[in-house]
Formats: C-alpha cells, structure tokens, sequence
C-alpha cells in the first residue's frame, strides 16, 4: 500500500489519565519494525478489561494509552523478517501472544506464552518501546494490541491470520471474551457429555460459557444472575435453567445443591467477583466438581473453606480460554463461519468511535458487569464505517 | 471366640471434654449389629485429627468419645449378614468408608463414599447409635472408627481385609496419615516422571508425599520445613532439596520459582496452615502447576490473588490421599510388605495406651503440626502390649 514505510496519522482514542473520558485524537503510528505488522482495525468489541484498566487502574504508569483488545482488521504492512503475513491479509489481534518457542507454547497443557502481554505487562511493544505517539508524547498500547486507533502495530506473534470472508465486525469479538468463555468451558473445565453445568453471569464471557457447555454436551447448564432480563438471551446459547439468587433466601449454591443432588459437575464464575467465585466453587458437586475462574479482578483475594478443596473439588482458571491464540483463534473464525459457534446474537450496539465519547454509556456498561445490574451489553465500535 | 454375642469389657481412653487429658476407663463394647464387626485393636497410630478435635474442637456435642482412627486389629467377631470377614482376619478400620453402592463409590473419579463419617459427622454407627458405653453414659465413635480402645465395632464398609503376615504396628498408619500424603502425590496431584515437586511441611503426611513423588518419578523434591531437623529424614523418604523459609529473606515462593525457572509442576501443603496453601500455589509454574490441600483445618479460609488460577494452575486437595479405602488399603499393605512403600522409619516413638496420659507430649505433638516449631513426630500406642 501506499503507506507503507511511512508514519501513517488516524484517529485514535486516546485514554490519557485514569477515571477520565477517553479522548479522539490524531495520532502517528510509525511502520511496523522487524517482525512487527501494521494493521487497519476495522471494528472492535468493548471488554471488560479496558474499562477496568480507564476506570479502575489506579496506576498512573498504564498511561496515557491507546485502550482495546477485541479487534480485527486487515494488514496494513509488515516489516522485515515477517513471512506469514501480506497486505491485504484478513487479521485479528491477540492479547495472548504465541511465540511457538517458549517452553509454554512447546507444552500442549497451556497458552500461557512468556512473550505475552500478560507475562510482561509493559503495555508496549516487545522490543520495548511504542509505536504510537500523539502531540509528541509517546502513547502506550495497552494490552498490546490498541484497537481503539484506526491503526495498529502488533508482533507478529500476537496476530492470528483469518480466512478472507470472515466479517470483521463480527469475529472481532473472538479477539477476546468470546474465546474466554467458550474456552473456559471446553478447554479449562473440560465440561463432559451429559453434565450439569452452572454457569454464573450472563454478560458476553458467561453467556459464551453457555455456549461452550451446549456445545460439550451438557444436559442441563444452569444461568445464573441478578438481571432476569438476560435469562431470555442465554436461552439462545443453549442456557436450560435460570436461577436468580436475589429470588431465594438461601445461599444458590445451596439451591443448586438441592437442584443437582449434590451440586454441579462444572461451574463457571463469570463475572470478576470473588464472592461469586467462592460461590461457585460451593455449588459444585464434591469428588469430582470443576469451578473455573474466568472473570478478572485483582482487587481482591477469592477465598474457601479448605474442606471444598480436600473433598475433592478441583478450582482452576484459564485466561483466553485457554486457547493457544495463533492456532485457535482462526479456527474459532471458520466455527462461526459454519454455524459451530454464534457471534451476531452476542452484539447489543453499534457505534462508531467517535461515540466512544459517550462516557456515560461506558459507566454504564462497567456498572453492569460490576453486578449491580448483571451484565447484558456489548458495545462495538465499526471504526471503518464512516 | 468366647466374646462373640457378648458385651466386652476392655479398657479405652476416653475424652469426656475438649482440651482436657484423655481418661483410661473401663468400657462397655456391645456386640455387632447386622452389618458391623467388633475388632481388637492391637495397634494404632495417633493423627492430628484426633488432637484436633480434643484441643481445638469446641463443640461439647462431639464428647464424650473415644478418639483414634490409625489403627489395626484382628476381627473378634461379626454380626448377621458380615459374609467377608471372620473373626482372626486382619484389619484395619477405614475412617473413610466405601460402601460401593453410591454415586461416589461408583465413580472412578473419587473416593468420597457417600456413607462415610466425612459424609455425616456423626460420629457414631450407622444406624444410627453407638456400641461403646461408659459409667452408663453413651461414648461417641470419634471417626466412625475410635481406635484408642482395646475393642471396636465398625460398619463392614469402613474395614479392609489385609493379609495374615502384616505387621500390625507398623500397617495401622495406613489408615490415615501415610495414605494421606503418598495418594495426594500419586493420586490427586498425578505427579508426573521428571517433574518438578515441593511439599510444604515435613510431617508424617508430608514425608508420605514426599514418598510419593519419589515413587511417582519426580526428578526434584523440595522439602520445605521450618524445622531443618527433619531434612535427614526427608531424604530417606527421596527429597532431593531442603529448604527452610525461615533461612531467606523474600517469600519461599519467590525462592522456589527462581530454583526451578518459573515455579515447580506440583506442590503439595502438608501442614494444614492458610497461609502455607496460599504460598504452595503460588510456588507453581503458571500453566500447568496443580497444588494438592492435604493438611486440615476448619478455622480459616485458605485464599489467593485471582491471577494465580487465570494463569493456568489448578488448586486441588483429596481425603485420605484419594485412595478408595476399601480397594486400595489392602494394596498399600502389600506395596509395604513387597518394600514399594516405608512404614517403619515413620514411627518415632511406641507407648502403652496408658501412656495417652502424658497430655503434655500430646500438646507438644499438636504445637508441632502448628508449624511453630515443625512436625516430626509420630506416637505410636500397642495396645496388645501389656
């Protein structure tokens, strides 16, 4: 393209301190360097995680930064030594790198790549500096990956190569929570034919929880939330009961106990919360229950008995689902493609980035998942519709 | 024998409150009821668990009782319907049952019998009453097994058939402790040939996890112990590394992932501390580390940082190192007999069962497992020695 080589300036929002709106602003993104690619962002989900980092990141160290993770473009240029990808190449950004060389990428058990962002948290590129600056100031990238500019540039091991009729504004969101879910229940928890599941908060990751139990085989998968409202949606995804906690004057896990004959074979906290994730531990079954820690928090200690553990409860956790990123993502891509998994029924609204500026509908949004309210919202910025 | 069909006088130790010294008394043990059989004891081991519950066990509804589940003996005599035992078989009672007709039993996954005491807390037979009466007053079956007494009446569920030549002196701590920390090893973490292991607290469980490792291929044992004493003995069981948290200046854990490149693949916490749990996962590797709960308590809530399970690793724990008793205790026998396993460097000192008495050894052995000042003994009473 006619850009390449050459700094190219976009629109970006820009996060430049903590708790305040993000700002559009011009940016210059510089080439790509050695095993780096510049990538046209075409759309992008809202996660969860930016807006923890922009309200909750306490950190004035993370900024100012570019927010973003849940995006897909096409390859703008790549720089020297990059070999799997050319302009023009369909693409979809990963937080979870997979470099093919460290010792986790040569483990089958794990997607833990220790070239990640989630290894290093320098929010930056990996030799390490940015390839972003905005009115002379160096701008981070979050999560490495920034999706919230019209460009980015992303390692090459943290770009997975998708099949050219993929619509972007769709399998964006595989750049994060919908992976994270399906994955947490095929992948970490290993949900078996014929179990029961619970899956607990219906926001984008549980309801693909939902997703992944359907389609594992369970026989009944239990959701549960504050927000009734949802109950309707997780239906779509496969959902065959619906519990309220607020409608019962005993703890749910002792409903679902009672329910189950002894609790669930699979549970799944999706929601970032540690009292939840205690709760879902104590509602599975004891010898050979399963809870899975999928929502993020890092504000507080989750916590149990021992004597849920030494019964023989099982408590694990995953980050992407598990999924090795550059290998799986693709193929998740061509499982919507052919109906396996289902994306569109996951998208509440539509925006252009501009709208990113609605600050309050992204409080809102925090609020929701923040279980006040449960969650049900899926923001996505098309940033190529203008 | 003489005794079948007949009330039996014997003697017991007999706990008539918490945190007040064990009474030797002369007890009456009724004759087995359909399903159970009475057995002399001839040996028995003391566990934690029992000075758990007479020191730190605050509720009078558990007293009075006859503490003592490690314990071996000859089968007196059994009730109508006992078809697999005759009296002189030996035997060791099984705190955990295995009833094989639950759900629990007929899953290969757990051996967490649905019958059992753990299941009930009871504390007395199944039907449910006691056979032990005292001064007129009924004596609670501590552990459904109530080994600090010459004479015992236990459910055919809770005993193993073990073979004729076992020494009993030495095969009683397989009915707890030994089990405990090699099945956590072999069983519930799955320890691995060539893998990376450390457990925390080198007691007699966690010398039988260490055990374990060994025999289960570890290339590398961390035997972590504020007590260094214990290393020499560590080693004899295969530990390879000894470590005293006290000796460093930063976090054990901080120690043990830079000894081992990111965190060893299993841990085990032998120690029943809150805060050793917390320390032992964070000691794994993020991706695949699995840390197994094997010490006991009931007063605190054992906690960890979210990330810790995101990043891949498994929090697990078992009861009675996962093994279904019935099956697996008349192997473990013969893993002794044939020299797979080591009992005999596990004993530290032999009593009479009068010598209960000296509550102040007692008191030493509990603030021992409190980790003040490391565990290393394990009492032994021979009842059958007078």
């Amino acid at each position: 393209m006619a850009t390449a080589g050459k700094v190219i300036k976009c629109r970006a929002a820009v996060a430049w301190e903590p708790n305040a709106p993000l700002m559009m602003e011009e940016i210059e993104v510089a080439p790509p360097q050695e095993g780096e690619i510049r990538i046209k962002v075409v759309a992008t989900g809202v996660c969860h995680t930016d807006l923890y980092h922009l309200f909750e990141g306490k950190d004035k160290r993370g900024f100012p930064t570019v927010l973003g993770h849940e995006g897909a473009g096409v390859v703008e240029s790549v720089g020297p030594g990059v070999t799997d990808f050319k302009p023009g190449d369909k693409v979809i950004p990963l937080f979870l790198s997979q470099c093919g060389e460290c010792k986790f990428c040569k483990c089958p058990k794990t997607n833990m790549c220790d070239c990640s962002w989630s290894s290093n948290y320098h929010d930056i590129m990996s030799d390490p500096t940015t390839r972003f600056t905005c009115r002379g100031q160096p701008i981070l990238q979050f999560m490495g990956t920034s999706t919230f500019s019209e460009y980015t540039v992303i390692n090459q091991i943290a770009v997975a190569k998708i099949v050219d009729d993929a619509p972007l504004d769709r399998v964006c969101l595989l750049g994060c929570g919908i992976a994270t879910g399906y994955g947490a229940a095929v992948n970490t928890a290993g949900v078996t034919p014929g179990s029961v599941c619970a899956v607990f908060g219906l926001g984008a990751v549980g309801l693909a929880a939902v997703m992944g139990c359907k389609n594992a085989g369970a026989s009944h998968i239990f959701a549960v939330d504050i927000n009734e409202q949802i109950f309707e949606k997780a239906k779509i995804f496969g959902a065959t009961d619906f519990l309220n906690p607020k409608a019962y004057n005993k703890p749910i896990s002792e409903v679902l106990s009672e329910m189950t004959s002894g609790g669930v074979d699979f549970s799944l906290e999706c929601v970032g919360n540690t009292e939840v994730m205690r709760t879902a531990l104590e509602s599975c079954i004891k010898g050979w229950g399963v809870s899975v820690l999928v929502g993020w928090t890092d504000v507080k200690d989750f916590s149990a008995k021992p004597i849920q553990l030494i019964s023989g409860k099982t408590w694990k956790g995953s980050l992407f689902g598990g999924f090795k990123s550059k290998d799986s993502v693709p193929n998740l891509v061509c499982d919507y493609m052919t109906g396996k998994i289902k994306l569109d029924e996951f998208i509440t609204h539509k925006m252009s980035l501009e709208q990113v500026n609605d600050f309050k509908k992204l409080k809102l949004f925090l609020k929701g998942v923040d279980k006040t309210k449960g969650m049900n919202l899926v923001l996505q910025f098309c940033l190529a519709k203008r």
